[in-house]
């Protein structure tokens, strides 16, 4: 990244403050709508905006929770030099303002890197949670984690450095080899109504309903199940309700719980986007 | 222990339940001001007491939190054979009433192997206070433990699991090289004041005042101070009130964060004592 | 698998004893040119033909170490029932010889469980590797580990696990995120020859010659190149005998340090291509 | 340790040299009897004496395994200061010698703090052992430590690491329990004939015959026994030898397995014990 590129990052939470000061030792940042950081002056022409995740509730206005202005996105237009490249989180309808006026747009969520790693503080935030909601120690509980993709790995390994005996439910034959070389018992989805009965907590990661019926039945009936996977989630959220399972959601977990984090992992991905010129599926 | 043994629990929360179901898997287990296991029917005379610790609040009534009874200490008695041991924690004055019966009484809270086992639920307790805390992975956060005594040393390996670098700070040079021989930074506490500006948090296992006012002004403003010694703690509230630092105060962590596991603590040790027919300075 | 499978293992080390052994747990074993085992009866006619890898040196006689005999692999096709599938490693000309009799052929090399299962074993015959040539401690020594496919993983984390500080060189930026993630640094190739100078070992698993006239002559001189990596290797051997660096070349481990174990990974792929019906790649 | 410290290093292996070397870092540092360094020149009169380990096999010369020539002990006293304090291991009958020319002698195994760290090279040569040795990986195998002192600790820690199922054979029950916590399964020894035939190897660390004709009778018969105790040994040797069991003699493997680090940690504790001015029963 070039020294003397100038960033204006606009709106977003507590993640935002930290992204704008880390980016701040590579390039000169401005900021809009955040507490922290040197206030846009009126005149500049910026080489590159960064918008929070999502860039907007609404479709219009910036996502700005530690503003109390609203902020109209095509207002942003006119602090940018042409050609200037946008980059914010699950743009939606408002990518077509920005590339409308000739600037190419990134969705930073899309980059591998960055999902990579958030799925450390998002299992952190797991961690915590069982810590939090077991009555009883993680060394020695037995802990399934359904789904053995980014997040699943990392959760496992730090549930398996705390002494928990973990559990990985997969699909693939692949990643249930991969979970036994990383000290795991593995199992396919459908063994789980058979063995659901011996799990002190369970942890989801799969983006479909895995966590069924058979599977709560199974569970005993105080055994928590942390709920990680995006919406619509892991969970059949209405047989847990019937049979009263405890269904905790567990989605954001890096902004919420490790923001600090979250926002240097945001700088680190804004800097390889902006160093690798694209790539990957980022630009849209 | 022997299987027919008859053990009469009573008083304590949530733990003493877990303890009494443990036991009853060894021996015949009857509660009093328990909501759970076999009310004591009238006329039982117990092998074995199992109080609570604390014993007694006043000295005279037994800590029955579960109950909304009160029950005075000396209407127990009648419910013991004739030299009947007492286990209980911490005692203080109520333990000369059982004495004077006749009965041999035993503090577990006095046996090494019961105070090892709860630095285990303690760590996991403290850990969970971190991640609650820390606006920043615990991977990759600077972390100081002052003491590497029992809890200490299970603390530094928790977090040492987790990808934190901890800094282990001991008075013994011989306690300095067993933390570096288990991955750890390790510092006299005269160092303290030098290095601690580099922490994101401070565990402070020392039943002695070392987190000083010198050290607390050198920590940077936002890093947690958990306190766990037991009391009167290891940091200098006033000094840390004075310069707004937070600390939070982590006593009884196994009671609070993993009650189950610390009745099946309480459990084996209450079989070990007996078992072992004493030893270890346990009798009173 | 079927229990009254006939399995018919013809050949090779004493990895096929161990494969056999563990077969006939699940099936009938009979054996050819094994020290161990039933040897196969007069009119026996197999279900399934299991032959080592390679499957031949000579492309005419069975792999055959541990028996003073020579034997045709065309000789064992009366030992087998019409359509009975074969399995072996690397048949290269030899397949032609089953299909053209109507067997099925699967070389379970091809197989991705087989593989990352022998990942293991790799790992710690490198480990062993390591620890009788460094003249210091792994604990605390610096190894650069060259790709993070199968191979690496497993090593890095072993390696990580007993104490030294690793490195990994990938090219795909994932996969240097991962290995960050799982608490490597990580590097892109073109850094190696700027860092090579602080390596006290190095394992390179990848099959091109990255370990170049480059960075072998940055490398400390009697830092130990250990060469994982199939043929033709990982090193530039030319500029390793020019510039007296010390090249442990290091393949077969599986066979060679752990051959137990390497015989139970053969069975266990043995059931599940059988299970599986084939796919993956592995029937050729 | 003042800078213009002058230490005489005189003879000993390998080790020596590294500690000569990393001496030479905080004091001008003179060498008879190794090849690396600054030969002592003629009419110096050293601070400090360092002798290798054990200082003398005859008791009248140095132990100078690294020189052709042979050097009187009585010789080295004219290359001291009067009063210059002399550090070597396992003096013997030698002490009697410096001590009457008036200077005060250290027996540096004597430190705690050497003993502590030379338990890692220690556990690092007893895995390499048991990697060469077993058939099978380390990962899932079965392995017996015997004792629970500095050097099993670390031998615990660094199988259970590498993925070992690790069991403790202690005395103390507070030792069984710490082995516990560490996430091995722990006996006393009275349990082993019982328990022994389930594993795929012993590492005995305790300096007293715990590994009975008993217990080897009930080993499998190919498992190895690594017998790491100082003379005479923890194996019944003449049991073994009717039984036919396999037993490796493992001592001084710091020296043999990590002589830079066991040099560096030598001269760790020079610099420690001049510090100190005494402590700790290390002058004798």
């Amino acid at each position: 990244m070039q020294n003397e590129l100038t960033i204006l990052a606009a709106g977003g939470d507590l993640r935002y403050d930290t992204a704008a000061r880390a980016l701040a030792e590579v390039a000169a940042v401005f900021t809009i709508a955040l507490p922290t950081g040197t206030p846009c002056p009126e005149g500049l022409r910026a080489d590159l905006l960064l918008l929070p995740c999502p860039v907007s509730a609404d479709g219009v206005h910036l996502l700005a929770p530690q503003s109390e202005k609203r902020w109209p996105l095509a207002a942003l237009l006119s602090r940018l030099k042409p050609g200037a490249p946008v980059l914010g989180g699950l743009f939606g309808e408002t990518a077509a303002l920005f590339k409308a006026a000739g600037h190419p747009v990134a969705d930073y969520t899309r980059d591998e890197r960055f999902a990579l790693r958030n799925a450390l503080p998002t299992a952190e935030g797991a961690v915590a949670i069982l810590l939090d909601r077991l009555p009883r120690t993680l060394d020695g509980a037995s802990v399934l984690v359904t789904g053995y993709g980014r997040i699943g790995r990392v959760l496992a390994a730090k549930l398996t450095a705390l002494g928990a005996d973990v559990t990985v439910a997969a699909r693939k034959p692949t990643d249930r080899v991969k979970a036994e070389l990383a000290g795991c018992r593995a199992v396919p989805f459908e063994a789980l109504p058979t063995v659901a009965s011996g799990f002190d907590a369970v942890c989801s990661t799969v983006p479909a309903k895995v966590v069924t019926a058979d599977v709560l039945a199974a569970l005993p009936a105080e055994a928590p199940v942390v709920d990680l996977a995006s919406a619509p989630g892991s969970v059949d959220e209405e047989a847990a309700r019937v049979l009263g399972r405890t269904v905790i959601p567990a989605r954001g977990l890096p902004g919420k719980c490790a923001p600090v984090t979250a926002g240097r992992i945001l700088a680190e991905t804004v800097r390889e986007i902006v160093d690798d010129e694209g790539g990957d599926g980022v630009w849209i």
